[in-house]
């Protein structure tokens, strides 16, 4: 599994898009709203990974609450895969605890799982694969 | 800059070696300890990005104060960087807090410096840079 992203729970997104400029010294290729979760993305190119960074946009998203809680900072880390199902079923199986019974739809046109940070060492994972068309 | 690992800090590394191993479906493929700043660390590797589990030895370890104020989860994101003292430099001049005044021997055969997380949106950030012999 290689890792595909990682999120930063941020309060502004156009105040953290300038600091995040500066410090990988080049800027956010993309912005998109996930109107389903609640946030607006920014994404930004680290080597073969990326940074998403997320802002909330309602009072109950999931990133909402995690600033409430903990603060600004890292949110998760995103492993791409190429079957989610499977790896799914795979990491059920080990005993991990799935967030989601089936795939949903992601940012950044993903099929996207979590896993609850209480299996994992407190590290909010996600799962995700690309969407194709077939 | 690319994401050279992410650290996860962990209170007990034989038990969390092997829910990583279940993770991500490969063996940690080193064990470090690093005496200067208190921890002993693991690594795993995640496609061009490896995962680093950091665990405390001495109560004073900063991964003994992490674990203490925030439970174990992600702790750092390092990038790896061509010139450290000149990305230092660039850094600073950009308004960053640099933790360390100069580099300083880290794991896996690194020079590394800190920024303070409050000045990079609650992201402990570590710049690293592979230690030659010339």
């Amino acid at each position: 599994m290689k890792v595909e992203h990682i999120g930063i729970a941020v309060r502004d997104l156009s105040q953290s898009n300038t600091l995040f400029e500066k410090l990988l010294g080049a800027p956010s290729y993309k912005t998109e709203a996930v109107v389903s979760e609640g946030v607006t993305t920014s994404f930004f190119r680290a080597g073969d990974t990326k940074i998403e960074l997320l802002e909330a946009t309602t009072a109950d998203s999931p990133i909402a609450k995690f600033l409430e809680k903990r603060g600004e900072g890292i949110h998760h880390i995103a492993y791409e895969v190429t079957d989610i199902r499977a790896e799914m079923a795979r990491l059920r199986q080990e005993g991990f605890t799935l967030l989601q019974e089936e795939p949903k739809r992601g940012a950044d046109n993903k099929w996207v799982c979590f896993l609850h940070p209480k299996s994992t060492n407190g590290v909010l994972v996600e799962l995700c694969q690309e969407i194709t068309e077939d």
